[in-house]
């Protein structure tokens, strides 16, 4: 088949993803809403999270603005000619880049609001439905999380193939990557910034101070909390996958364009043609994803991605098998997809709780919050050697059949490793978004007061989702990692390209300046967000305590609490707490390529790819270790609720709260973002830097 | 003067360091040793201190005798020819190598326990004087330190020097260095578990559970506590600041033999000119350390401190413009030299209580213990920020100047700013030594029951300890940064003298897995080194609260507790633990460069670097950025001692323990290590490699 066909079925299959995305939304929303009550709790819900979207977007808007303006404007002037510092103008291309640009922000941004419009609508109807049985609140709730996932990769999908298809050029699907990038960046850690603030003033005040259960109505920031789940996980965490997801197709196709000796488009096509099997492969997954009457809802989960995993593989093999490609594309896909899977599920080892680092993290409470944070920090320490080491095995390997065909480069043996590691997101989407929305479940069941059966069947459905959401961080970590290493692979050929060579050896001292500077970035990036956290907590618990002291009917459940104090608290101070990130990610790289030049630049890429990628690892799986240890005592063990062992397992579980949903998921966006970034501006650093 | 002249002056001034040294030592000694119950409580300390010492000492024989053979055996095959694996048998050589090897080891334990010996002489003697007078007892302390300093600095130039002059071989004094380094190692991390096993333990059951004051003699554990000061800080400060400051030096050596169209062995011997001018300059500055009637002892020491920079400083430019060095050679210095102040100077903002960020996560403990430990861990990834920038300034300066001089070549030029950091390591150790002996003279006032004005001008004693200890360590991390950039170039000058051309190349996947492993190896490290403590921890308050339990009478104070179970306990814990860090440091960089070759060594020792210099910046201030806000509660602050507050920032500062004495400073001597070993087997690594 012709690259121009796989490009016409990649709009058309992105289509289609999209209708079943919109067919099951409406679905979503024809399912039973519940008593009166319910209805009003998800409504709060629902305002608060619509009202905080509406903020950001506007927000985002003014930024993709400004900074569409001034890719247009740098890209008006093109640099033909190295050294010579000749610039012919050429606003036609500037105008080109901007709008994709801008094509790739509104594409974010549209899946993340589809994603969290069905997810505060589906929340009540799963809990609703957890009334009659656990299989039917299930699938409200996994059909749900299924919008979001089809709605983001079939955007993705529409997206790039049709860029592709219209313009011929390669390099303008990374204007839409950065786009896509720099929205979910700032989403993500707006999102993420926001749920914190919450849930660390709902639980400090609420459940230490005050003694009310999670999710009490009397409690003022339980809106706030709620609102948090839907813009931090849902919004956020589908953000996070779009924006690997383009990356990595991205880098794959550029790096399929500076193949040598190559006669057509294929390889360039190829890396979208997987992502388009990936959308077919994962409709036909979803299928799988049921629950029978006594089943149970993690292994359909697992299943479920499986299922899909292995119908991708016997596609790609058709493919290249009678399509005519190299062998080598298909084993550096299957590597990717298997490394994928098997570092997603080793992360489960060290934040599930029938195994030692959990247990020992439990057990050791009974010695206060000092023991337990130093032993699940060391232990989400320990974490980051398994999924390096399947990262540098997947890196080796796919370089190893990139190079080993003859067709194919080693680096794009990487990217397309990468890619087959994400074409598979639809899925994986799904049943990552599905958490938050039987969390949310849980907490409009508890809130509208709803049968302790409902509430019990929530948790069930409830732990299921955080077993998912734990492998699927380990698996978007990881593909992360692959996605940057070939985007900066892609860097350096457009560097090269601009015919400056680029070693970016380590013994040279202008490169160890740059990974030095890049190491240090992750590190700062999570410091900003971690302290606006805590700093807008602090105001957070400030205000909840002043309710309860002016109006002390809020306690004793006579009157209602002003949610909405804390819901646009919680929303302004997320907002306000981006700019300095932002910087990081989009002034940094751009400062260090034109004062310390492209080799600079690359170590700075290469050592914040290092740090970023260990301390996302370390973040994720200590933040996740602490929560489920504060669980399995909760369980009973250990002396269980309200013992000691509890209360300094809740102090190591909300010292992860920001680790775990707020840096920790933010430095993957944050490190392709800056990848991005550089790539982009490549040509212009190439010519005109300081040094 | 001839470079044989230079080197004699080495040896007698080394000789005369040592000498000053064993005068004090008596000196300190002379000193009154208080009442019969004081005695009697140092002894307690001192007994526990040799018993751990006398431990370690045997292990790490064994371990130095072992490595010696393996050295030995492997250099007694020369690698003469590349590719053609043509071994000649030269035993001779590989006995000289081993010999090295195992005198750096023992000079490296006399340092050690020289220091080690005053301390627990001086501490009782510091505490006894505390009854007369402020500045009189803190001479005792600070001349107890000096004797560690001066032992040091002495033995290690003698070693370093007379190996030279006997030799005429600058390679034989890596294996030196490899002896030091590695003994420093161990000592540094099995002290530093020691030292916080028995801190935690009796913290958490005595001020926690029980509520007894720190340093209460009916502690089981208070004996353990004050022998880990000791073996901790003392020995392992020592020991640490011993390592990087050969290190230092071997690598300039290196590099100057290295130097092109050189005629004779000037620059070779430079960097020891360096460290002798060094000794002078700390043998002078020690004599303003004094406080008078009035004074305050955190000025005196500083004033020291800056006085041998100045010294020394002006010394090095009467060498270079009346002994005719390049002024390149100068000016690298001295980029060293004032970088290292600064920076120390600047990880006071961090770490002081007049700052923000003390004060600031001593404001937020009123709202729990877990928004104070992501506060402090928050400004400990930002105190990471101005480090990291002050060492690459100093990088690209000191290359500059080495380059610029057309003599010199720029990794030269950094190699010598790093032995310009360290050469008043003699003054900087002695200052340093000085916190941990006030601080266990603080301990036996406690203990021994002496007065409160005696424990009040303890307090101001230790006080100052701690800002100095806080500058130490900086200033001990960017100088080890420096150190290890310095061996990474002379790493890759030997690879290249063995005919194998080194590009250590991030485009280079081999150079990139190597990175991603030695990037996971400094966490791997921390983790290992930190769970030894809590496990050990662990066991020690069971035996704790098995003594309170079993024997009322402790409590009662009637009953002395069992004051030796925990000391040998720590011994035990500690010493066990060693295995697999030490594995980390020796074998790993073997394996790595044995099966992925040079390159990838490379790559490893890269990453460990990058890696390994953020987190211990990071564990170093944020550990004690918690310690100094716990004090600032306790001044009165936000509530004061027994407050909400108080608890909060207990655990904070518990959390920070193990981070700021256990794994953070073990970090740098890590990754020297890690870089020595691959300059010593370099050759054969070059002639002998899987892929």
């Amino acid at each position: 088949m012709s690259s121009q066909s796989w490009l016409l079925i990649g709009v058309g299959g992105g289509l289609l993803s999209v209708a079943v995305a919109v067919f099951l939304f409406f679905w979503v929303r024809k399912q039973d809403a519940g008593s009166e009550r319910a209805q009003e709790v998800a409504r709060w819900i629902r305002e608060g999270a619509s009202s905080y979207l509406i903020k950001l977007y506007t927000s985002l808007a003014l930024v993709a603005v400004i900074l569409g303006f001034v890719i247009a404007l740098v890209f008006s002037f093109e640099m033909n000619d190295l050294g010579n510092s000749q610039v012919t103008v050429n606003s036609a291309e500037g105008l080109r880049v901007a709008v994709t640009f801008i094509t790739g922000a509104i594409c974010s941004a549209i899946a993340g609001y589809m994603g969290m419009s069905v997810a505060v609508e589906a929340n009540v109807r799963s809990a609703t439905a957890a009334e009659k049985s656990l299989n039917q609140a299930f699938r409200v709730a996994f059909y749900a999380g299924s919008v979001m996932g089809l709605a983001m990769v079939g955007l993705a999908v529409i997206g790039m193939c049709g860029i592709y298809l219209l313009t011929g050029d390669a390099e303008l699907i990374l204007g839409f990557s950065f786009g896509a990038s720099t929205l979910a960046l700032l989403a993500k850690a707006g999102g993420g910034i926001y749920t914190k603030t919450a849930d660390i003033a709902a639980d400090l005040v609420g459940k230490v101070e005050i003694g009310i259960p999670e999710d009490d109505p009397r409690n003022p920031a339980v809106v706030a909390d709620n609102v948090g789940d839907n813009v931090g996980d849902v919004a956020g965490m589908g953000a996070d996958i779009f924006d690997s997801y383009v990356a990595s197709a991205v880098a794959a196709i550029l790096l399929g364009a500076a193949l040598p000796n190559q006669t057509d488009s294929r390889y360039v096509v190829f890396p979208l043609i997987l992502c388009i099997l990936g959308i077919f492969a994962s409709l036909i997954g979803i299928q799988f994803v049921r629950v029978g009457k006594n089943g149970k809802p993690g292994p359909a989960l697992n299943r479920g991605t499986v299922i899909t995993a292995i119908i991708f593989a016997a596609m790609v093999a058709v493919l290249v098998f009678f399509g005519g490609y190299d062998k080598g594309a298909l084993w550096a896909t299957l590597v990717g997809l298997v490394t994928g899977v098997i570092i997603g599920f080793t992360s489960d080892y060290f934040t599930s709780d029938v195994y030692k680092p959990v247990q020992e993290t439990a057990k050791v409470s009974g010695s206060g919050s000092a023991i337990n944070i130093i032993t699940g920090f060391s232990y989400g320490l320990i974490s980051i050697v398994p999924s390096v080491i399947g990262i540098v095995v997947a890196t080796l390997l796919s370089f190893y059949f990139g190079q080993a065909s003859g067709v194919l480069t080693g680096v794009y043996g990487i990217g397309i490793s990468a890619v087959g590691m994400l074409a598979i997101s639809g899925m994986i989407v799904s049943s990552d978004a599905y958490g938050p929305i039987v969390d949310n479940a849980r907490g409009i069941a508890e809130m509208a007061g709803m049968d302790h059966e409902v509430i019990e069947r929530a948790d069930v459905l409830d732990s299921a989702g955080n077993t998912a959401k734990a492998i699927t961080k380990g698996f978007s970590i990881s593909a992360a990692a692959l996605t940057v290493l070939a985007l900066f692979a892609s860097y350096a050929e457009v560097i090269e390209a601009s015919g400056k060579a680029l070693t970016i050896s380590l013994r040279d001292p202008i490169v160890i300046a740059g990974v030095f500077l890049g190491a240090m970035t992750p590190p700062l990036f999570s410091a900003l967000t971690m302290l606006s956290v805590t700093n807008n907590a602090f105001d957070m618990i400030e205000e909840i305590r002043r309710q309860f002291r002016e109006e002390p009917g809020i306690l004793a459940g006579k009157v209602l609490p002003n949610y909405n104090a804390c819901v646009s608290m919680a929303a302004h101070g997320a907002l306000k707490s981006l700019v300095l990130p932002a910087f990081l990610a989009i002034g940094l790289p751009l400062l260090i390529g034109f004062i310390l030049g492209p080799d600079a630049l690359g170590g700075f890429l290469g050592g914040s790819i290092f740090t970023g990628i260990v301390f996302a690892l370390l973040m994720a799986n200590a933040g996740g270790l602490w929560d489920n240890a504060k669980k399995f005592v909760e369980t009973g063990k250990f002396g269980g609720p309200g013992s000691d062992a509890h209360k300094a397992a809740v102090v190591g579980d909300t010292v992860g709260d920001p680790f775990k949903d707020t840096a920790g998921p933010s430095l993957n966006t944050l490190i392709t973002v800056m990848s991005l970034v550089s790539s982009l501006f490549a040509p212009v650093i190439a010519a005109f830097h300081l040094f």
